[in-house]
């Protein structure tokens, strides 16, 4: 099956430790790559993960806090350093462009390829990607700044071909566009084989929802109802639920109750504060609530 | 006897590899860090190899190429969440303050401490800090943009007090600093003792010059001549001399070249293009000139 695949290049909040880098992930859908959030080290650990940089299409940001955003300099310089021509689309919720655009005219002067920045509006569930393989959705989130979250959703697949019926009732190849679309088949005796004696059914299209930073909100589990795997952040553990609420974060266990009322099938905790130097505490509180739970780590790679 | 060691955080050249980070250096003079260069992942190598945030009074940038300088946002926002009030004093050869101050406004507003940018002459020899320990000064250097190396000269130290001929004089306490300084003792005799008889010599005074990006300049030589450490870029071998000379930078054997007449009693190379996975062809032209050559590798620490 083709991939649908996410890789986890760093997992930390803020303040980058020993072992997390700041927030980075490359979400794989059919052998194109989506990167979301692009802190410092992202070029460094798409090297080190063995991704192929012409093959990132588009970079979607949560925020412009400069965790979330530190990497993109070095990235896009080198893009241009690797020869690529390709249009590169950035989508963030707020004015990137402002700020980007200065250091690259300044760092990255005459570059081959167009950096787009799109600004997307935080308060809204809206679709700002579409193409044959890929729907993505804004998430409305609550943090300090502008942020919002991204639904990932595969395009349903086509049906498989049985080719022993089409065999049997030798179907010439250029009618099978048409089957694999819906249609059903008449034969030369003029009996009607329906499309589903002609098929066996497409894996079910896969999801995937990304929700860092926000506060606990619980709107948002409507919105990533039924994925796949949902990535939430989980900054803190219970004992942090002060801090928590100052900093607009979440706990570990509110991360687990967005999971369990989406039924999400699966809840991947990362953005640790750095006060965790191990972060069981945070898997067992998040566990508590929605058992499927899994902790994030550098070189992570999940196949949906 | 006190620090004066080099840690290297990352050599590669412009295009981080598997193994190498961007350009950046510490170096510690006496327990004060002074940062040279500040690639992407600065900060991160800075926790990984233990070094305290606390301790850089002072960051010396070479040049406003990217590899150089993407650290800068991450290691200041860093910086700031650590509580830092010292000033942070940068030393850069061209107009930092115009590139650094937009994105420190928009992603580090309110910072408690502040960033002080230095517009260095890259044109010419000339003391850029100087305190009690320290002594840098500015080298010309060769690039495709104003670029500069630096000279870290420790101040001489105060020789040794004698405590065997302290005590058989009866010195009072209150005389010891005149005498390190350099003055004699009269006895109650009046015999004279010279400062030679009441001291041992102290340690001579260490130096590092780091030469990067540039291309062979032979020039250099007599401007950091007789450095205990000469640290020169090397991005490439003999058969890419084509390649250096359009790209203003330096071979193995001209960085070997300048440490041999520059007399230089070691040779760190290092910003190796990405094309060498092994650098071991770079050292051995290198050495073919000038034998006390080493390769520079992350983690490296040298003590002089």
């Amino acid at each position: 099956m083709e991939p649908f695949r996410l890789h986890i290049l760093g997992c930390s909040s803020a303040m980058p430790t020993m072992k997390h880098y700041p927030a980075c992930q490359v979400l794989n859908v059919r052998e194109k790559l989506f990167m979301i959030d692009c802190g410092e080290g992202a070029q460094l650990q798409l090297r080190r993960m063995g991704l192929n940089f012409n093959r990132i299409s588009a970079i979607f940001l949560s925020h412009l806090h400069g965790d979330h955003v530190f990497g993109l300099p070095g990235l896009i310089s080198t893009f241009s350093m690797l020869g690529r021509t390709q249009s590169l689309h950035i989508y963030a919720p707020d004015d990137l462009e402002k700020v980007l655009r200065p250091w690259l005219d300044f760092f990255s002067p005459g570059l081959e390829f167009e950096v787009v920045c799109h600004k997307v509006c935080p308060t809204r569930e809206e679709v700002i990607y579409d193409d044959r393989s890929l729907r993505v959705t804004t998430l409305p989130l609550s943090h300090r700044i502008p942020c919002c979250g991204f639904r990932f959703d595969e395009k349903p697949l086509l049906p498989h071909i049985r080719r022993d019926m089409i065999d049997y009732l030798g179907i010439p190849t250029y009618a099978i566009a048409a089957i694999k679309a819906g249609a059903g088949w008449t034969d030369a005796e003029g009996r009607e084989w329906p499309h589903e004696r002609l098929t066996t059914p497409a894996a079910p299209p896969r999801s995937y929802a990304y929700c860092s930073d926000t506060q606990y909100l619980p709107a948002l589990a409507k919105r990533v109802s039924g994925v796949d795997l949902l990535y939430h952040e989980a900054t803190f553990a219970q004992s942090e639920a002060v801090r928590a609420e100052q900093t607009c974060h979440s706990l570990a266990s509110e991360a687990a109750q967005i999971a369990l009322q989406a039924h999400a099938k699966r809840l991947l905790i990362g953005h640790f504060s750095a006060r965790y130097e191990d972060e069981s505490i945070l898997l067992r509180e998040a566990q508590a609530v929605f058992p499927n739970t899994l902790l994030a780590y550098e070189d992570l790679q999940i196949d949906l």
